[in-house]
Formats: structure tokens, C-alpha cells, sequence
């Protein structure tokens, strides 16, 4: 593990093509886009700032809709007593081997892989009456999975940055309410603000969260085939309840105990959607999202300088009132090496002005996600990048829509399912909901069930051993 | 460490004069204000919702100030190598007494207890040339200093929650500007926001950052006699650039060693803020910094009890408009209840509403800091609460302002100085800047040098020695 500085790489732009080798292409684009870096620990990444004001939009966004509906956030601390982990059987066998230790005079300590044992012990000591019910509470914190070994920006680190909810409810029906309710924000999150269409639904025994009841999930399907679990709502029942003993006195005089719910999303979502949309020439961000709306670059000439760098003001300044606005007036570099990275920062719209636009009392706009280049009258610049900017958004998500339509095979035999895998494709077909088929399946293809979806209409036969089936789920690779 | 659940004592209101023992005070009051919780865990804390709030608050703040001078976020990972922190010798050794340690296969890594050195070597291999400085990086994270061994919540515990800068400059003249702006942030945010007077200036070779040029600092004035550090911001010189290799090529073709700046906040001032302001009735939240500022509490008999609620509600909605209001609807609480439950909690403004008052076209309002209660009309009431709110913020910063300088004591003989530390007061003394005489003031007194202020006009004798000494500097035990 060497100190020394790397050679400094003065290529611009992205080199490797999204189609050729997808893996090597995403690590070049979210480098170069200036989102994150490898650090100099095994499996952690740095979130640079591009990639940090990608996550703040992301917080801005969740944590409003969060806000409105009656959640507050709170802060708990990073250590979890290895007593607490272990309460839950199911939990702790599922998070103890991702865990990181740490000690002091008294006892081991877990570097939290996630949070609902800590916080359920203070619930436990906090609730008194059916008046403090619903408790909602969420937490934005760091999160530890120890034994990552393979690394892959924002998908697959040791550390990640995510939002956990944690909360409590008097009944089942009020939890399953939660969860439903949760479950939509983040549909919401990913289809109306990322622009990713996702599939709905419930999570097999198998691949349920440890120690949940039941597990929700939004799964989204990246570019290479692969299924991407891009959020995640538990109902946690009663199993937390009971080992740690949270109970309220009801209007009835009796102590009752709650039922629970988590739920989260993380930094993972910062991959997804430079996987889904970035292209050859690097990221592509929704507008809903793009830290920065508008780039501007001033074509120079030495004798116009003065007024192409007015003229570039006076738009920054009128698209400011609604906008993100960043007006490059760098004169180190030249106007192609602009264009270039802001492309590699997938900013929506580029503007560009020189003396030949100011004449002609126009800009030149650059659309990110099609190239298209087209002039604009000054006078018409606000209500063009407001169309444009929506259009840009609703075309980025059908997009998707249609990638996602044409990657899902319906599969009747086990043979289309396996020749659907092979070919990298989401499969949708009947399942019995046997886990032994789960398995099968899985050891023929590496394919998971990943989400069964809530409305289930149809009848039909398992797809891998053909006795009846009420189930129609989703099978793909996954990240 | 029984996990028993405790007695839940149904105590409601602070049993603790602030002035009888502020130290089980400060306890009831963060404990039953909703700030904060002992966390099941030696050293650690548990910030709840209300104490989150003033966090989210004074974040808002800062970040924007930093955003508009420039500065952008990132996040760096918690996870330090034992070799970078061993690379600064006095970093090193300022630090590790401190810290939680875990290991992998390679290496032993750090919790961070500050990120200096991360996120130094990442800027080592960032930085190219003259066109990428300034670096302006900041980053909002959790803290680990873990051989804390008393908890005092907020002020001192094994983690908290903290803002660090990290600025990359090429020459010591722009490094010291950078320095000046970020102190003149925290000492606005300090006096204009928490309303709480500091004194500021550089801090003693002593007192410096283990690895710092020199520091500068705010420094408050608790209402037990000690001074608390808010908030401090180094020039760290070329201390960190030497040994991480952080080099530029220049305009002229030469490669140029850095110059830096790091600097920081944390929830503790949250603490400084409760012990400042509160009373025997619990928190008192400066107005610009409180999560809710008006609490709505109606006035409930059966016959009248839909007018009431009525009338309530357009209150809110008219107030909504500018301030965070919350209508406290609960009919299980009584009137008195809930008014202690809102004193506790600081609310600035409390407006009852009961049928007499709706007779009268009016509200009953109750202002937190003096306890002053007044009838406003109805028609008067946006505006009476934007006069009260502004006056109330000038009144806490100005009564705060008077007791800083009540108990700050201009000491002219070392007895004097004896005297007034034993008194529990701040010291303001001439020092010949002699590491001995700083040594043997604080064996004698247990106080320390706080901060040398920059502008210094008097000359005189050293307070210890008797030496010619040309700084008057503070003196005072501290947190």
C-alpha cells in the first residue's frame, strides 16, 4: 500500500463505452464525474462533493415528504452492545457477520450495521401510554457492513451513508399502514425524482430482512441485467417487541405490547442512477436532482470578452430566481474542455453564449440526455429551460420505463427462465412460494426471487416444479 | 448494566434550581426538555427529537453561510489508517490517547476522531495545479474520542455529532484570511443565532490543535464559572502539506508546497446554549434557533370546545405562514400540563385561547424568557409575535451580554486572579505569553489561557511573573 501520488491521468472524458464493459465504464464515469473516489481503505469510498449535493437533494426530498407526515429525526449513537444484537436470534445471525467490534472495560461493541436494537432498548424505556403512540422517528447516519469485500462505488462499500426509520405503532393493521405508506414514498423517490421505474412488492421468506415479519421492497433493474434493491420497508411484527420488551398501559388499563416497523434507503441509489441514465459521455442527472440545473459557458473571443461575460450574467442572474445556475467563466480552459465536463457532471442544460447568439439576440442550449442543440431568444430563455428541464425529466424516466418493459420476460417454461437469465433479463413468472424452488432456481441461473408484487390476479403453475401457483413474481441476477 | 426497565416517574416540571446545583439542573432540564437521553452505552448520548431539531437548526445556518462564501460538502470515510495519523508527529500523539481502534487483515484503523489526515492524503492526490485551489471542503459526521470517560450530555461525550472544514490555499496570507472568516462565522452563529457572547482570539501554544500552526477560537462563559470552547479554527500551516505531500504546479511552472485550514463546531453547542439560557422552568430557546416557535394551547370547556379549536386553528394558519407553529390538540392533557410541557421544552411563544378571550377578540400571550403575559388582539397577533420574537432574541443576547461581562474580572495582582477563579469568574490579565506562567496559574487555580485576543492596545506586567507583557489575555477553568 504505497503513498505515493499516483500518476497524474490528463486524458478528458470518458473512454470506455456504457455497451462495452459496463463495470469499467461505471467506475470511469462516476471518477470522472467528479461523484466519488476509491479511498485509501479497503471497501470505502470518498463521497466527493458532485456526489455529496446528489445525496443532500436526495435527503432534501425524502426527508420532507418524511416530515409531512409526522416523522422527526433523532440521533443514535454508533455502538451497539453486543447483549442488544443478540436478543433477537434471526437479527443477530443475519448482521453478526458484516459486524466490526470494537471494546471497552465492559463489553464488545458493534459498529452499527443498523440500528434496531439500540434504538428499540430506549423505546422500550420511553414509552409509557397509548398517548405516546405512534412513535415515528428516523435517523441519517453512517452505516457499517465490515466483511464487504468487493468494493463498487456507492453500490458495495464497508461504510455507507443511508436514512433509517424506526417506528411504533398500537397494531398490526397501523404497522402494515406504515410500511405501505413508507413503501410509496420511496416509489415516489425513485419513478417521480430519479427517474428510475421500479417493481413493487413483497420480499420471499428467503430474502427477507433478518429478523422482520415481512419485508417490502423497490426494485429497480440496472443496465446489465442485474436487479438493484433500491429501498427497503419491514414490518417487524412483534418479534423485537417481545425480546425487548416494549409495552404501552392502553385506554383499557392493560399493558399491551406494539408492534414495529423499519425501513431505508441509502447512497445505493446514488449508483443506480448513474447506472440507469449515465451514457458514453458520463453522468446524465435528472433535472429533478442535478445539484446544478444550468451550466453556462461563454464562447470567447478576446474582443467580445467583456460583453459575452455581461450577457452570460444577465442570464444567470434571470434563471437564478428558479434555478441552480453556474456560469463557468474559468478562462484556463477552453470552451470544448467546459462542454466536456460538464457532460461528465451530467448537468442538464448546457447554455452557451458568444458574440455571434448575442447578435442574434439568442443562446445556444445543449440538452444533456439527447444532445440536441438548439437556439433560443434571449426573451425566451426562462419558459425554455422550464419546458425543457420537464420535458428532459418525463422523457429520462420513460426511457427507463421502456428498458425495464423490454429487459422483463414473461416465462412459462423453466427453460425461457433460464434462457432469460442467461441473456440478463428480469423474469416474471409463477412461483409456489416453496422455498426449495426459490433454491433451484437460484443455483440454476444465480437469479433470486426479488419482489412479489402485492396485486395478484392470475393462476398458474411453478415455473420450477409446476405444482399450482397464486404467486406471478420477479426473478433476476441482483446486486 | 441491568436492562430492567426503570422506574417511570411521573415528576413532570424541573425539582432542580439552576442556581442550587447546576450540574443535576442541566441533567432535568436536557432530560426532560426532550433534548436528549443517556445512552445504555459508558460515554454515549442518545439526541432526540427536540435536541435533533436545534441541531438541524444550527446547521442550516452555518451551511449556509459556508455554501455562500464558497465551501461545499463531502463525506470522507470514519475509518483512519494508524499510518496516516502516525505521518504529523504532534497530530499523532494529541490524538491517539483518544481513540477506538479496529483492524482488518491489513492494517488498524482509527474511528475518526478528527479527519485531518484522510482527507489530506485524498487532497494530496486531488490537487494538480495554481487552477484547483482553493480546496473549500467541509463535512458534517459523527466523532469518536472514546477514552471519554465522564458523560456530561452534549458537552462531553465518547460521540457527537460535528461540522470539520478542510481548506487547501497557496499561500500562509490566503490560509489566514480563511482562518478570520470561518471564527467570524462561528462568532455570528454563536452571538446572533444562540445568542451567546464570546470572547475570541488566538489560543496559546499550549491550547493549540495538536498539529496546528496556530488556532483561533470562540470561547463562552457558563453560568458556573467555566469557560466553554464553541468553536475553533486553525491555520495549520505547512505542517500537514509537508508530510502528505500536498503540492501544486505553480503559474511559473514550480511545484508549491500547501497551506491549510481546518475547523469545526459540534452539538455542543447545543449544551452551551441550554446552560446559557435555561431556567427553573426548564430550556429557553433563543427564537432563531428554536425548532417550534409558537405553541398553541387552547383553553378547553365541553360547551365551547369546537369554537375554541376553531378559533385555534386560524391562529395557527395565520401564523404559519412565517413561523413554526404547533397547535397542541391533545384533550387528554390539561391546560397546565401542557404549559409546563411547553416551558420545559423552551417554546418562545405560548398563546392560550379560551372562550373569555374569543369574547374579547383576543389571545392570551406568554412569553418564555421573562414570563411576561399579555392579551394581544386578534387582529394584532402576526405582528405582535414578530416584535416579541426579534425583542425577545436582542433580550437573551443582551442579558447574556451583561453577565459575561459581570463575571469577568480584570485582575491587576496574581491574588486578584486567585480570588476571581476561585469566585467562579472569567479573568481578563496581562501574560507574558511564557508557557511556566500558564503552567503555574493552573496549578494553583485549575484555570487555563482561553484565548489571546487579536486586537491588544495596552501594555503591562505579566499576572504570574511580573515580566513586561504585551497581551492581555482570558483566563478561566473550562469544560
Amino acid at each position: 500500500m504505497a503513498d505515493n501520488k499516483p500518476e497524474k491521468k490528463e486524458t478528458q472524458g470518458i473512454t470506455i463505452r456504457k455497451n462495452d464493459d459496463m463495470s469499467e465504464w461505471y467506475n470511469e464515469v462516476v471518477l470522472k464525474g467528479g461523484m466519488a473516489d476509491f479511498a485509501p481503505i479497503g471497501g470505502c469510498m470518498i463521497i466527493k462533493p458532485h456526489g455529496y449535493a446528489v445525496w443532500e437533494r436526495i435527503q432534501e426530498i425524502l426527508d420532507k415528504m418524511l416530515a409531512d407526515s409526522g416523522h422527526r429525526n433523532a440521533y443514535f449513537p454508533m455502538f451497539i452492545p453486543e447483549r442488544f444484537l443478540k436478543k433477537e436470534a434471526d437479527h443477530f445471525e443475519g448482521f453478526t457477520p458484516e459486524v466490526a467490534w470494537v471494546e471497552d472495560e465492559h463489553e464488545r461493541y458493534a459498529i452499527r450495521p443498523t440500528s434496531e436494537t439500540i434504538i428499540y432498548d430506549a423505546y422500550s424505556k420511553w414509552l409509557r401510554s397509548w398517548r405516546d403512540l405512534p412513535i415515528l422517528i428516523n435517523q441519517w447516519c453512517n452505516i457499517v457492513r465490515w466483511e464487504t469485500k468487493v468494493t463498487k462505488l456507492f453500490l458495495r462499500t464497508r461504510e455507507f451513508l443511508w436514512q433509517e426509520g424506526h417506528t411504533v405503532h398500537a397494531t398490526e393493521k397501523e404497522a402494515d399502514a406504515e410500511v405501505m405508506k413508507i413503501l410509496e414514498f420511496y416509489r415516489k423517490l425513485s419513478e417521480d425524482y430519479l427517474a428510475i421505474p421500479v417493481v413493487t412488492g413483497k420480499k420471499s421468506e428467503a430474502e427477507k430482512f433478518a429478523g422482520a415479519y415481512y419485508t417490502t421492497g423497490i426494485e429497480g433493474l440496472m443496465p446489465d441485467g442485474k436487479a438493484l434493491q433500491m429501498g427497503t420497508s419491514h414490518n417487524l411484527g412483534q418479534h423485537f417487541s417481545k425480546v425487548f420488551d416494549i409495552k404501552y398501559l392502553d385506554k383499557d388499563g392493560k399493558e399491551k405490547r406494539v408492534w414495529q416497523t423499519s425501513w431505508g434507503v441509502s447512497t445505493r441509489l446514488i449508483g443506480a442512477m448513474i447506472m440507469v441514465h449515465g451514457d458514453d459521455k458520463g453522468l446524465v442527472l435528472p433535472p429533478k436532482i442535478a445539484p446544478i440545473h444550468v451550466a453556462i459557458v461563454p464562447i470567447i473571443f478576446d474582443k467580445d470578452k467583456k460583453k459575452t461575460f455581461e450577457e452570460c450574467k444577465k442570464v444567470r442572474k434571470k434563471l437564478s430566481k428558479s434555478y441552480s445556475v453556474h456560469f463557468d467563466d474559468r478562462e484556463t480552459y477552453s470552451a470544448g474542455w467546459k462542454f466536456n465536463e460538464w457532460e461528465m457532471k451530467g448537468v442538464p442544460i448546457r447554455i452557451e453564449i458568444g458574440p455571434k447568439d448575442i447578435a442574434n439576440k439568442q443562446v445556444m442550449m445543449v440538452l444533456r440526455d439527447t444532445g440536441e442543440k438548439k437556439p433560443v431568444k434571449m426573451t425566451d430563455i426562462e419558459k425554455s429551460v422550464k419546458t425543457e428541464l420537464a420535458a428532459m425529466q418525463k422523457r429520462m424516466f420513460e426511457n427507463a420505463k421502456k428498458s425495464l418493459k423490454d429487459n422483463t420476460v414473461e416465462a412459462m417454461t423453466y427453460n425461457d427462465l433460464k434462457m432469460a437469465i442467461a441473456e440478463k433479463k428480469m423474469v416474471h413468472a409463477f412461483w409456489c412460494e416453496d422455498t426449495g424452488c426459490e433454491d433451484k432456481v437460484k443455483s440454476d441461473t444465480a437469479a433470486t426471487t426479488r419482489v412479489i408484487p402485492f396485486e395478484q390476479k392470475e393462476k398458474g403453475k411453478c415455473i420450477a416444479c409446476g405444482k399450482k401457483a397464486s404467486k406471478k413474481v420477479f426473478f433476476a441476477r441482483a446486486y
